[in-house]
């Protein structure tokens, strides 16, 4: 469920005015107040709230349960690389598409490095939370996915190449945002994760989407050992041209 | 925890043997005839010890909760993987030695393809199961990366290849996989999983570890527009020989 659509009165007010709802920010600091003093697992919604100064259903109406409270950017983040893959059009190379796409999911965590740093330590220490997480991961990876298997739809080993690639970005992302939090948000983020993208890129970028039709621009390879004859060679490449 | 470990009587001299604990395969078949007939949620540890006719410390003896006997085999196939990887020298190539280890989940699953079937039907209504089952692919993903991470270390970008490829590979297992699982377990499995690791080893299989030096065995790679003329392709040839 998307928090937006569980809070259609301010909360979507704020949201189209750019900001967010201020009784939802408070329920998020009161949360980790709370995780960071008594640990994740002794923390109870009723403590929560008590402490944000709401009733029980002011919190469901913006997280479906505790562990949402952990995540609380994630649905519209989800939401934001969805659209921006939907907005696309036939000329965007897919890969590049989809490597712009998950520079949104960085931005969301630089957008504030001392909330991204604190969660990534409770995550790491709450097994139940690492699960979360990684059905989270794996909405992203089947966003980016789900475009690539539209893109190189009808093509020879479309959704293979599509999977494998969205898997080898949410993986460089990662990477490259792991790093990051572990320095505890030290450092440039945005350069870490487009030098893990371009790793992807020189990997995938162009052979996914191959040319229409043998023509004039048509390609002949030939691999041979170095010490072969010339002649030989020679011979191998007529026979490949066909003018022998 | 690891089934066999749990189970440190019969159930290691079955292992030994090559067989299974007798006990052990009747939960396992207990069970999956209660999820099949009153659905998975519906069905209690003490319904399943009841139609196998054993005790619940029995149950408990060989599986930590009800999720895990929807996947009896995963501890073991991960153990069997990291022995594998571990059992690796300096000179195998490293992706074809995460290809082969990623073999090793395929095969778990065409052993005995009536059971993987009704298990994958299983895990895609039971969204429990799915997160389960999310947990266990990262498993499988982190011994993968953690064998390349090793075998690349001290390269440069050694982490972020080793993830990256480690999800690569995994991806394509899958991608595979599922798509024999979805035909009910028809068609050669191993022949599909054999095509998707290929594109992967295509894609990373010889730049992760450059060879050492050039030698004799040394190749010549000439790539020319099919139109162009022959003594063009020729000289070109020539050139790169440095024979001209």
């Amino acid at each position: 469920m998307s928090s937006s659509s569980a809070a259609p009165g301010d909360g979507e007010k704020a949201r189209a005015s750019g900001g967010k709802p201020p009784m939802r920010d408070a329920l998020v600091a009161a949360a980790f107040r709370l995780f960071l003093e008594r640990g994740y697992e002794q923390t109870t919604v009723d403590d929560i709230v008590a402490l944000a100064g709401v009733g029980r259903r002011s919190f469901f109406r913006y997280f479906p349960s505790k562990e949402d409270v952990v995540f609380p950017d994630h649905e519209r983040c989800l939401a934001d690389m969805e659209a921006f893959l939907a907005a696309g059009g036939e000329g965007d190379e897919p890969v590049a598409r989809v490597c712009d796409a998950a520079r949104l999911v960085l931005r969301m965590y630089a957008e504030n490095p001392a909330f991204s740093v604190q969660r990534y330590r409770l995550t790491k220490k709450v097994p139940g939370l690492r699960a979360y997480e990684l059905s989270v991961v794996w909405r992203y990876e089947r966003a980016l996915a789900d475009y690539l298997r539209g893109r190189f739809a009808g093509r020879r080993d479309g959704t293979l190449r599509a999977d494998v690639i969205a898997a080898a970005v949410v993986a460089a992302h990662n990477n490259a945002l792991r790093s990051w939090l572990r320095s505890d948000g030290q450092g440039d983020a945005g350069a870490a994760v487009d030098h893990a993208l371009g790793y992807v890129q020189s990997a995938f970028g162009a052979s996914p989407v191959p040319p229409a039709a043998e023509g004039p621009e048509d390609v002949v390879v030939v691999v041979s050992r170095r010490g072969a004859p010339l002649w030989r060679v020679v011979q191998e490449i007529e026979t490949t041209l066909g003018r022998d």
